[in-house]
């Protein structure tokens, strides 16, 4: 049980963290918005979840380092020059950032990266992914996220081997491919499957994620996981022990 | 128990008729192909089935029409004179010409009509399917009829409202959209689902097919259920009472 | 656009109508439960959703016939003189009752009963679900419900053909048995499939459900079809127009 | 490329290993069955594959010891003192004994292991398996082959923790039980999933047989791996490499 306090309190994810909080009976130290207090925030919290902008980045770590407290960092559309301020930041914290806190999808990567490195270049590898209607792009993050630990697994490049969108003649599937298909339709919250498919045998890897608020529960996790840690910068598989 | 005549016998098709007749106890009442004499093979059979070519087509309508027996016409490539041809043999006896002879499927489709029908257009239609690595095109024709079979129980145009291979920056679904996506892989047979996705819940219908010997068994069933109907043009829908 | 009133508005179901009857921009025409007046705000009401308690029953059938509004009833643990009491209401007003208000749940039994007609015998029918860990009885309800619907179609009875929870030396399956699964875990809130496995070939039909709202969904659009309807019962599948 | 005998070669996986071999450009050595002469055999082979009876097991292990080279056992019924001369035999050369030989299951417990390792015990696990409609016994042994690889994952005994078959007032499901489900149908080679539902999300992990040459490919496969090895006795986890 620990105080921890939440950097963007007032989004979606902000919201959704302080539910995962309470579920895991730790106490909210507080939440702040754009212009708010980080550092305040800070010194009356054991560790802090940042999902607000990239903007707020470079307070947000000072506010960590002010306090001596790990800094969980999910806000997304950061930069280099973002990523050298974490790296510069992890030498006096501990700062875990990440694109996707889900513990599945972190776990899913894990096994994909497995299976494409175990079984042989003849087993064609797929991700076919659904989401809600309103979602703009395809493939979803994620989907790319499990391309890439395949294509890690296989020792390949992903953009050198993407097969994306097929339609119309597109002749034979190219050997070594990972290919990528979207669906979309009502308000899927995330389902994604990572196919492999040999001689006369498939091997399918799923996640599905019912609503938004596995995304919160990780980031919990990943704070938990962190308190006690020496300065570092740290990413989702080493809070599984992958 | 008939006496079923093959035409195209020697093809992967026709080697599979034959066996899907033995496995229904039906005389296999011989088999002829390409220069073959289909009057001769048609004297001596109750029925024919047709798995050979667009070439042989007039042929094989005169051998029916001279025997007085029922043909299954399992062909593809048909262009609209072939079409007129079997129209015309239809006033003598009892055609049925399919692009796709497995019950399965026929089924999916009616299932897929009625599914669109019934539920509002706030439910969206997806179609994915996978299909070998050796599949050249995309969506699969039972893709695209499954989509036709959906379009028609929603009452729109269904290639006015296709969306295919999202890839990159699409932007949101369109209303009333039925997308397409395609996977490749292995030495699968065919497998497709039609999902409805709906606020907070999801419908899916699917197909999977072991191998090829299903749309054998389909037309040795549409032949045996051909004999004794009057002169006309028969549909698979049709075999199964839909 | 209508005024509703909520019998047992302060239960689970009856928060999420008021959220479903919001999304459908209705009037709450406001709410009662135990030992609220249901006649006065049958009075002020378009319709009423009744998901309280079989002991309210009577009371909330007499305050629609007062009112001379129609009445959707969820209520679950209905006796056979409820059922006596309801249809004497419903020479009166209109009045559905269900145990099983999802429209896609629904539209799967009519499309259960559609495939297990058109396929013969030998094609065998399993039926497989996901719940909750916390739920406590197997086969779910709507298992059975759908177990029902394949039956019909089938033409013989559920009871004398069920195969359920297979465990050690069973035997091979028998000839017409439906057979069904039951899987627990997690939070889910209800998966469903019914399984046609035929000779090299499958059908799966399956509903997947994210929440309860789609149950309060369902209740609204049943409230909203059943007004201006004469006299009568009614069922769900009516309301799909099935 | 070698020269491989086989062991049971008139059985229906003996016929399906020599196809295996082709595929791969391997020369048949020979095969023998009941009775046969399995040392003359071993010595114009590479390697032996035996898929005979536990009765000609000894025999086999002679034969294999005095040509000197290694053999992969898929035979099943084994007991005790079978073990007991493999292991004997495994001083002299490399043996690899299985009772399933896919490549595809063989990472799929791998990986069910895996998952389960690293996820919590608040993850609940459940294997369903489909086979045809022959079988008479559930759950399948390798859906019970699964259960063990995720049961030593989670550092449980499978028997203390096993729900089969659940029908009826089961009550709430057992913290840490793992849960098996059957389905039976058609005729479906075999189909596999484990499941890991957690917190409003879940993994999936499955496989599917289309028929059963993916064993005898997997058998060649070990074959192929075993020659070289030094005596001992090996696992199909070694050949992938797991």
């Amino acid at each position: 049980m620990a105080r921890i306090g939440i950097i963007g309190s007032a989004g979606r994810m902000g919201q959704a963290i302080a539910t995962a909080l309470a579920d895991r009976e730790h106490d909210l130290a507080g939440g702040v918005d754009a212009g708010g207090d980080a550092a305040s925030l800070a010194d009356r919290s054991d560790a802090l979840v940042d999902f607000s902008s990239p903007q707020a980045l470079e307070a947000n770590l000072h506010a960590a380092i002010g306090a001596g407290i790990p800094l969980v960092i999910g806000t997304t559309g950061l930069d280099e020059p973002h990523h050298t301020a974490i790296d510069n930041a992890a030498r006096d914290v501990a700062i875990l950032q990440t694109g996707n806190t889900s513990l599945g999808v972190t776990l899913l990567a894990h096994l994909a990266r497995e299976a494409a490195s175990r079984l042989g270049p003849d087993w064609d590898i797929e991700i076919v992914e659904m989401h809600h209607r309103h979602k703009v792009d395809a493939p979803s993050g994620t989907a790319l996220l499990l391309g890439e630990a395949a294509a890690e697994g296989r020792g390949i490049d992903l953009t050198a081997n993407t097969e994306s969108g097929r339609d119309g003649h597109t002749g034979e599937r190219a050997a070594g491919a990972i290919g990528f298909a979207a669906l979309r339709g009502g308000t899927v919250a995330g389902d994604h499957s990572v196919i492999l498919a040999g001689e006369q045998e498939r091997i399918t890897l799923s996640h599905a994620a019912e609503n938004r608020m596995i995304f919160a529960r990780g980031a919990v996790r990943a704070a938990e996981w962190l308190m006690g840690k020496p300065p570092g910068r740290y990413t989702m598989p080493e809070v599984l022990n992958l």
